[in-house]
């Protein structure tokens, strides 16, 4: 960590502040330049992170040196992670497709829909039993038995389950019936639900925030990798801006910057971020071109009726059209589907 | 709700639109321009949240006529909510100062911040006992402990008590322990929490979400009104922009928008929002000076080595200075603290 | 345009409204609902781009029903725009690669760094005469001699040469040296220089400002080719977001959207936009993956003595490397570079 | 400056660093710690500008230890700076209310307007005689004939006139005409306009970009006074964020945090940043208890028919309540109008 003293210092400010520093166990290097003296302080920073330096008097700014994370860097593991979701590989060179309707619905639709895009080449089926909605008055999910529908789409399809929790208490349902605990964008900094399915080691897909940062997105990986649990994905699926042209601007550079600087699986959701159908087969191509593991895609077959996003499910026929062009962007970066 | 076509779209396109809108109960009223055809919809349209109209072929764009939300707003009520937190009033001429430490350490500490803050003139003591930490190397709170050291506080002071939920298994413990249950920043879209919450007639501070639009906040003080919870108060602390010279921006325009569009009381963080105990004072005074019902002010009696948010805390002294020039911009809005 | 009136307004507001409409030569049309009053005007709407119709009294919300502008739209043209860049075509099948330095430095290297380029297949040449820089102490560019240097590279290499203008009282030399007159993104709205350049049929290629909407670029465009110049290409190159991981968030979706809303071409400049040379790969795939008609690539020789971003700029055998992989992805969405 | 080497680093990249350094005329000091090498470099890092150093092999990142301009800034000069406006002062106890339409439209109007705002306590006249237009289509503004009228208003009623300059071809007439030439949002980062005001000592309103950074704000005032102008203003006018209920969101927070950083005036604009003139009241109270040195309000006699920004002009009859209302809040905060 690095600290920058206002210029007119004093010595006993210095002096205090090194003081400081000695009492938690680190050691300071003090260098005076002409117009700014620097504090250097060497030891583990991450004890500062409970430590408000800048109240002190005379600093005028504080700069870590160490990133906050440690078990989600790079530095940590050198190479990819790649998670095994129930046979199905993700982080390796083949791209994983996962594919469903946003909500679960019936249970024959939920049925049928995975069979469509089983035969259509995704490798595991999304749904929500469970669903975040912004006003009290829309559609809340089938909760337990939406779970149930997806338990029986698996059995006659054999895709793996993604579906997203937003209560710890139903951990032990998700535990039993899903195969990746999808952790939604605004309970990205749920940290007591993280903590949670932090101590399992169940495979888990976790969304960035709506406005959370690269690094924040880590922090909340690394709460999940320090309870335990190694199998974390990380996806990236819009974030706010002023732009109100589409529903969210999908951050395609996070995932050539996230590969660079962790070790786990992205993941990009182009239906939720875009909330148009028709943007969705342009951004998922960009996202497998700028290297992304996998893609979460909604697939309806009756979209002028769905009980949720509607606007962005891909018709069957369209998604089996999609995944063929996407084949050939997969193999132009040298993976498969 | 306005339906607007696209330019050339068939008859067939509309009728088939009119038609899914009569099954829904509603009737449509078609008028045809020079550029385009415009279906107007009579009924309640709150019946469309649920319906991805923009998917039918032909639509070009839907404007909801009626706002989404029902009970919190000025229509539906057109004086001001007045809440009883433990016999002090919220929302009326007097302004409510919640002041106390970010996070409660300890028993002595905690008391001693109390008795600080009320005979400087603060109404109600706030404090975090589960505190919610970006990183998992952070300090993470006293957790039922804190609350016990609250109440200790109040008994002591007869300070209400404000102090901020994580989990819903905890709701028990604050029903019978806080004066007012906060909601914060991160879990305003919590939305099981938010049920549960509205299930109870305690009082509720709830938080702006970091890149929550104002709709999205009154729909979540929906949830919990739309349950039966009237007692709701709205918190401004600051939203996520490109700016980083301070933490967050204090969106003060929200507090008239909000006195605009709704009945409930507005409070205002500006230690949150800004980051920085030098810059509270001022964001305090501009604060009530736009219309805030309240404010949350973070005090420590020794911000150097407080556990979380030292930077942004204010000395005892420094907080019984804000005091008495707050009470002097109360008073220049026809208010009194 | 569609006016809903606040609940409880009084049939002489409503009056006072359609009168002052009258006025304006627009007819009204009033449907009265149960909760809302709403007057549809019928009309070209445009016209009410200089009225203020929320301050009338008992008006809630004004709606537009078309777009504000005309000839850069799809309605107006259906086709793809092609434009003739001095014998290379911009807007068809083949992607442009506009590729050279951020600023023109000396001429031996910017014969060099274009010679460089050109045998790596880039069909435009890219360089900087005047730059706009953040800070007065930076370099500021060689101004008319960089114009000059370009010229000689052209001279020495065929290929057509796009610059950056900063000052309407450099038109002239604009005219005469270069093949497309950039317009920046700090000058997306300079409305002064978008008419000069306007009045021309140089072809023009128009940024999109750092916090522009999608619809504040296309009305740049339409003072452009409002003026007569119809030769306009559109260029995305990244936008402010709260996220400081890279210098700005490159929006890709802005791409299929543009090409849906325009027949203009769509041009990405992921050097730019990332700020990073090692996120320009990745990041310029995922523009020709979504559909984008052209990529601006900064290349330097020797980024490490670069005047001008050179954090961003590939060298010779990067570039050349990224040229083949480019080849590929172009392929996989049916074009050629 | 300090840099940061990657992990692993060798001594070469160290020493080929430190080469350039030295080029530069730059010492450096190596200090190595467990996990990373950091150098910290000694002398002039404004130096550093325009050296791309992160693209050195091995370095992980930089952070400069003293802000990129001098002029501005409060290490510079101590003391506020008061700015004298044809006779009025701007920066001291006093604060400037400039007040008047958004736009100039006819002579009689902008008099009668002058009268007005004169009679009701404002210092100086403001109005737009050109004025910048996101669409092609909206009224342009009168240009030079708009200056000769509010050459008229000044001669009737002795206020000070601040207006927009769009171009710097038009520079002569503003030195002329106008007592303070304002640069707008869209121009804070046209340099060469800056570059050329810079070089009289015509008092500037300089407003912030419309997601401008508070240091590329201080950069450009920078631009101002590196030419010579010492009469430099600073605006707050909103920035772009997600939210739209509100045309931009006003951030007062620039304003205690500028008054600390620079020794400049700082203006608010309340009419430009909410859009709505029923939130120019609130707001401009605010801006003052934050300790604000001036407001720019608009106002116009018939808000219904103003050709530009009717919706947040007050009339001159609620200018009048405010500038009451306004009186006590300054007595608040110890000033005055």
């Amino acid at each position: 960590m690095i600290i920058v003293m206002k210029p007119g210092v004093t010595d006993q400010d210095v002096e205090h502040l090194v003081e400081r520093l000695r009492e938690l166990g680190l050691q300071s290097q003090i260098s005076t330049g002409e117009e700014r003296t620097v504090v250097g302080v060497i030891g583990d920073d991450r004890i500062l992170q409970n430590q408000p330096l800048t109240v002190f008097p005379g600093v005028e700014s504080v700069t870590p040196v160490l990133a906050p994370w440690k078990l989600v860097s790079r530095e940590f593991q050198k190479h990819d992670s790649v998670i095994d979701v129930n046979g199905v590989k993700v982080g390796g060179t083949k791209i994983a497709i996962m594919a469903g309707p946003c909500a679960v619905e019936k249970k024959e639709l939920t049925v049928g829909i995975a069979k469509e895009v089983s035969s259509a080449g995704a490798s595991i089926l999304r749904g929500g039993a469970y669903k975040p909605r912004t006003s009290p008055y829309s559609f809340q999910g089938l909760g337990q038995e939406g779970l149930d529908y997806l338990v029986e789409a698996r059995k006659q399809t054999g895709l793996p389950v993604v579906s997203e929790i937003l209560d710890a208490r139903d951990l032990g349902h998700f535990l039993e019936k899903a195969d990746i605990i999808q952790i939604g964008a605004r309970n990205m900094q749920n940290f007591e639900l993280l903590k949670e399915v932090g101590d399992y080691d169940k495979p888990v897909l976790l969304k960035r925030g709506l406005s959370a940062t690269i690094k924040e997105l880590l922090l909340s990986a690394e709460y999940l990798m320090s309870r335990g649990n190694r199998n974390v994905m990380l996806c990236e699926r819009g974030i706010r801006t002023f732009e109100t042209q589409y529903r969210n601007t999908l951050d395609l550079t996070a995932v050539p910057t996230l590969k660079e600087m962790t070790h786990l699986p992205v993941i990009v959701d182009p239906s939720h971020a875009t909330g148009k159908w028709n943007l969705v087969a342009p951004m998922a191509k960009a996202a497998i071109a700028c290297g992304a593991d996998g893609l979460l895609i909604e697939v309806h077959s009756n979209p002028e009726c769905a009980l949720c996003d509607g606007e962005e499910s891909l018709k069957p026929s369209r998604f089996r059209d999609l995944m063929a062009s996407l084949k050939l962007i997969a193999q132009a970066v040298g993976r498969d589907l």
